[in-house]
C-alpha cells in the first residue's frame, strides 16, 4: 500500500470529541489501497502483566475524495483518554500506522501511538442548538422594500425602476423589511442574516461610519427594535454583519488620523505607514483589498479591540440580536476572535457565530474562535455539478466527501450553505435560467449537512450577474414572481421541518453516483429512518428500476419530471424525487 | 509523481509567519518523486488585465524522512496577505498542487490556491528572547544538597547513604541550592527548573497540599526569595513547575470533599462520578493516570481556574520567577492554558511557557498557549541513534528531519531539549556507562536547534535506572564527580556562548549520514559561518579524508579520540570533532 498517502491530524481535522463520552477519529488512505481498516486503541495509563492493554474496533468507509478513501469510526474512553494507531489490510498485507510511523505489527509501547489526552468537555465543539433547525435568508436592505419613503436618500428613483449600478439607491429599509415579515413566514423561513445596517456611505454599508448607529436611510433604533421584536414574535432569529476588518473611509477616528496626521489620538487604530495619509495614487495604510474607502482596522490595538469588542455586545445586549456574521473574517487576527467569542457568548451563551471565510477554515474552526464558516466550497462544487454541467455526478460526490471530511463532523451540522450571495451571481443567473436546475439545486442545499440559507429574491426567480447585478430591488408583485419555485421552496422547507432524514442530524451518503448516466443517488439517514434523492442532472431523459431501492413503495415526498410505470421510473431532463 | 503524498496545513504545521514581514512555507512530497519545487503565489487582490498577478520562486530542499521529501521557501508579501501553491518538476513533467487539486497548469482564479489571509503582528510566534541564549539545568530540590538539616523530614539517612526509594527523603532543599550555585556557575548553565517545591507529601512534589507555601521540607518563603534573588544576581534564570492537572490527596479542597461528599462547597473542583468519594477498589473520580492520590482537578470550573491562575501569577508576581514549566499539560483543557499564558504574560511578557508534552504537540504551539515543550521526540531519537546503537546515522537523520518539519521553525529555537529528565533513565545508563556515547550525546544535544538541559549530576557522571533510580543523591566529593566530563560540558556551554554557529538561530543539515559507515556530518551555519560536526558513532575506528570538508584547515573547536595525519582524519571509536 501506499504508506505516504496516509495522514492523520489528531486533535484538529482528524480526531475530536463529539460530546464528553465520545470520540470520532479519522484517517485518509490512498483510494482502493485499504480493504479494510482497525483502529487499535487503549487508556494510556492501562497496563496489565507489563502489557499495553489495547482494543481493536473496525472502522466504516466513510466515502471517497478524487485521490483518497476516508475511514471514520467512534468510541467511547472509559476514562476520556486514549493512545491510538491504525492497522489497513490491503490485499495479503496488514500494516500499522502510528503517529511514530508504519510497522508490521502493532508497536508494544503506548508512546509510539498517538494521543488524545483528555476530552475536557469545555474543548466540545458546541455551536448553538438552535441553528440546526434554522432555514436562513439573506436580506440586503437596501433592495428589499422601501416601508418609509421619507428615509430615502435624495434622488431615490421608483423602486426597481433602474438597474442596479455600485452606487445606486433604491430606498429599502428596516421598516420595509418588518411589513413583509409575512413573505417569510409565508416561505417558512426562520432566521435572517443582514447584511450591514450600521451608518454608512455606500448602498452596501460595508464602508462602516458609525457602529452603534442604525443608517439614517434604513431607520432609526426605533424601527430597529419594531423589527427585531416582530422578528422575535414570529420565530425568526436575527443575525447582523460585524465589519471589523475595516471601517469606512468617513469613520471618525480615520477622518481625525487624516486630519491630525501622527498628533491624531487614533493614529494607531489603523495600519498606517508613514504620515501625512495619502489615498493616492496608493494609500499609505493597510486596506481591505486595494480599496482606500476601507482602511484596516487594527484590532491588535487594545482600544481598538475594546470598541469593536463594545460593538459586539452592544447590539447583543440592547437589540437581542441572535447572531453574528463576521466579515473578512479570516484578516482578522484570531486573537482578537477568541477573545470577541468570549466576551459575546459570556452575555448570550447560544448566540451564533459565522465567519466569511471562502477556502479552508479549519484554522478558525478549532471551537475558540468561529461556530461556522460560510460554504462556499458546497457552492461551487454544486453550481458546478448542476448549474454548469462542468462536473459529473461522480466527481461531484467526490468533490462532497472531500467538504464532508475537511472539518470535524459536528461542524458540519451547523454549516452555513448557500447557493449564492451579495458577492456571487444569482444561482438562476449561475443555472441558464433553468428553473429545474434550480429546484434540484436547492434539494442539493437542503440535503446538504448544515443549515441552508435563501438569498433575498431567489426563491421568486430573480436573475441577475456578480455585483451589481445580484443586488436589484426585490420584485413584489405576485405575477411577476416565480410562484412555482416559491411554492417548491416552501415544499422544501416543510420538508426539512417534519422529516427528521432531513435534519442536519442526519448522515448523508452516495448510494450511486454514475459517470456515464450522470444519475446520482444520495441516501439520508437519521435513528433508522432512510429518505433516497435521486436526481438526473442531465439534458436527457432517463429511466431507472424501482428495485433499486431494496423497496416497490412508490411514495415520494417531493418529485419533479418523474413517472411511475410499473417497476420503472422515467426521469426527464433535471428531473428528481425523493422516496420515503 | 505520488500525489497523494503531498500535503500541506496553512496556518498550522506547514505556513506560518516569522515576523510581519516574513512568511515560511513548507510542503512535503513523497521521497525521491520531485526534482525540483516552486511556490506560485501573490497578492489576493491583485489583478492586471484581468490576469490574477502571480510570482514565483524556487523552494529549497530542506531534508528526507523516511517516506517524505521536505521543501521550504521564505517570502515578503508586500502587503502581508498571499494566495500560493506550488509547482513541483517529476521527471519530464510539471504538476501543480493547490488548495483545490491537482493541475497540469497553474490555474487561473485565487479561489484555487491556499490562503494566507494576513499576516497580523500579533500572531507571530513570539517566544521570549532570553530562553534562546539559555542553557538550562534541571534540579530535583529533595536531592541536590542538604542545605539546612534542621529542615529533613524525621529519620533522614546521611546524605546519599542508601539507594533512593520511591518514598524516601534525603533532606535537600533549597539553602542547599543557593549555597551550591557556585556550581552551576562553574558549568556555566544561566536556567534552572525546579521540579515542584510547593507544600506536598512525596518526595518528588507533584500531589500539592497547598500551592501558595514553600514545603517546609525545603524552606519557606525567605529561603525562596534568597535563592531566586541569588540566582538572578548571578544572571541565572528560575522555572517552576506547576501541577494544575491534578491536585494532592491532602489538598484541603479534596479533603473537604472526602468530608462533606456532595454538600462541599469544592465538590466541583474535581471530577467526581458519585457521592460518597471513594478511592477502592477504584477511585470513583478522574485521576492523574490511576493514582487515587492525584484527583484530577477541573480546571473547566470557574473557581479552579481562579485559584489556580492566582497561583500561576503570584509566584511571578511575589518571586519575579521566569518560567513556569506544565506538568501533565496535554490533559488540561486548551482554553484553560490559552487564559493562563494571557494572564501570565500581562505581568510578566518574557515569562516562558513550557508544556510537558510527549507526543506530538503542534495543537499547543499555534502562539496562543506554550512557548514550547519538552523534547523527548529528540531524546527518544538521540538516544536510539548512540546511546542503545539501535537505528543507523541515516536513519537517526531521517528522525531529526521529521522533527524538525513537525513544527513551525520558530518554535524549534526554543524547543526543550534533553537527554534525560527525573522521568526518564539517566543518560550515562541509558548509554551503558560509556562516557564518550554521552559526550557525543551532549555534543547532539547542544547542536541541535533549541535550548539544551542538563539533568542535575548528568554532568558528573551520575547513573540510575528509572525513578527512583534516576532520583539518587547528587554527589559532591569531587573525587567522586567525573571531572572530566564535567570540563567537556563546560567546553560546550562556553562554545554555545561564544559561537554563533552552535547558537539556536543557527540553521542544522545532515552533510552526510552514512548507513553502512555509520559516519555522521553536521554542518550548523548562522550568518555564513560554518561549522561542522563529525561523529563516529560506532565500535569501529575510521578514518576519513580532510578534503571532505573543501579545506585543509584542522582547527577544531572541540574534539574528541581523533588524530589528523596528513590530509587524513583517524577517528577511534565513539569520538568526535567540531570543524571550524
Amino acid at each position: 500500500m501506499e504508506f505516504t498517502a496516509v495522514s492523520h491530524e489528531p486533535k484538529y481535522r482528524d480526531s475530536y470529541a463529539l460530546d464528553a463520552q465520545t470520540l470520532e477519529i479519522r484517517v485518509k488512505t490512498k483510494k482502493g489501497d485499504v480493504q479494510h481498516a482497525d483502529l487499535i486503541f487503549g487508556d494510556p495509563y492501562l497496563w496489565e502483566d507489563e502489557q499495553w492493554v489495547k482494543h481493536s474496533k473496525a472502522m466504516h468507509y466513510s466515502g471517497s475524495s478524487e485521490w483518497y478513501d476516508f475511514w471514520t469510526v467512534r468510541i467511547h474512553p472509559l476514562y476520556q483518554r486514549v493512545r491510538y494507531g491504525f492497522t489497513f489490510r490491503s490485499g495479503q498485507q496488514t500494516w500499522t500506522f502510528t503517529e511514530k510511523g508504519w510497522y508490521n505489527e502493532p508497536p508494544k509501547d503506548t508512546d509510539e501511538y498517538f494521543c488524545f489526552p483528555f476530552m475536557n468537555a469545555v474543548e466540545v465543539f458546541r455551536a448553538p442548538k438552535w441553528v440546526e433547525e434554522t432555514v436562513w435568508y439573506q436580506i440586503f436592505p437596501e433592495r428589499f422594500h422601501n416601508g418609509d419613503s421619507s428615509l430615502s436618500p435624495e434622488g431615490t428613483p421608483p423602486w426597481g425602476s433602474k438597474p442596479p449600478t455600485p452606487s445606486n439607491f433604491f430606498g429599502g429599509d428596516l421598516k420595509g423589511v418588518e411589513e413583509k415579515l409575512d413573505h417569510l413566514i409565508e416561505l417558512g423561513v426562520n432566521g435572517i442574516y443582514f447584511t450591514p445596517i450600521f451608518k454608512a456611505l455606500s448602498n452596501h454599508k460595508y464602508d462602516t461610519i458609525d457602529y452603534f448607529e442604525v443608517d439614517p436611510h434604513f431607520g432609526d433604533t426605533d424601527s430597529l427594535k419594531s423589527l427585531i421584536d416582530a422578528c422575535h414574535k414570529r420565530g425568526i432569529r436575527v443575525m447582523f454583519d460585524a465589519v471589523f476588518n475595516h471601517s469606512g473611509f468617513y469613520f471618525p477616528p480615520f477622518q481625525d488620523v487624516l486630519k491630525h496626521g501622527s498628533e491624531s489620538k487614533y493614529k494607531d487604530w489603523f495600519h498606517i505607514k508613514d504620515f501625512p495619509v495619502k489615498t493616492s495614487p496608493a494609500a499609505n495604510y493597510d486596506t481591505f483589498a486595494f480599496t482606500p474607502q476601507m482602511p484596516k482596522l487594527n484590532t491588535e490595538h487594545p482600544e481598538v479591540k475594546e470598541y469593536l469588542l463594545d460593538v459586539a455586545t452592544y447590539w447583543i445586549k440592547e437589540f437581542d440580536i441572535d447572531g453574528w456574521r463576521l466579515d473578512v473574517a479570516n484578516e482578522v487576527d484570531h486573537t482578537f476572535w477568541r477573545e470577541f467569542r468570549m466576551r459575546t457568548k459570556a452575555i448570550k451563551p447560544d448566540l451564533f457565530i459565522l465567519g466569511e471565510i471562502w477556502h479552508d477554515s479549519m484554522p478558525w474552526l478549532q471551537g475558540d474562535q468561529f461556530d461556522s464558516v460560510m460554504n462556499y466550497p458546497f457552492t461551487e462544487a454544486a453550481l458546478d455539478f448542476v448549474a454548469k454541467g462542468r462536473i459529473s455526478s461522480h466527481t461531484f460526490a467526490q468533490r462532497i466527501a472531500h467538504i464532508l471530511h475537511q472539518y470535524p463532523s459536528p461542524v458540519h451540522r451547523v454549516a452555513f450553505n448557500l447557493l449564492g450571495s451579495h458577492d456571487t451571481p444569482r444561482v438562476l443567473t449561475e443555472a441558464g435560467h433553468n428553473v429545474s436546475k434550480v429546484k434540484m439545486l436547492y434539494l442539493l442545499l437542503f440535503a446538504f449537512p448544515g443549515t441552508p440559507c435563501i438569498y433575498y429574491g431567489d426563491e421568486i426567480g430573480l436573475t441577475g450577474e456578480h455585483d451589481p447585478g445580484c443586488r436589484k430591488c426585490m420584485v413584489w408583485e405576485k405575477d411577476q414572481q416565480n410562484r412555482d419555485l416559491f411554492a417548491f421552496l416552501q415544499q422544501l422547507i416543510t420538508l426539512r421541518k417534519q422529516h427528521s432524514s432531513f435534519s442536519p442530524q442526519a448522515d448523508l451518503s452516495i448510494e450511486h453516483a454514475d459517470a456515464d448516466t450522470n444519475l446520482l443517488v444520495l441516501k439520508k439517514t437519521n435513528n433508522n429512518k432512510e429518505i433516497y434523492l435521486v436526481m438526473n442532472p442531465s439534458f436527457h431523459s432517463q429511466s431507472m428500476n424501482l428495485s433499486f431501492f431494496e423497496s416497490t413503495h412508490k411514495e415520494t415526498l417531493i418529485e419533479e419530471g418523474i413517472t411511475f410505470e410499473n417497476e420503472s421510473i422515467y426521469l426527464k431532463p433535471y428531473s428528481f424525487f425523493v422516496l420515503h
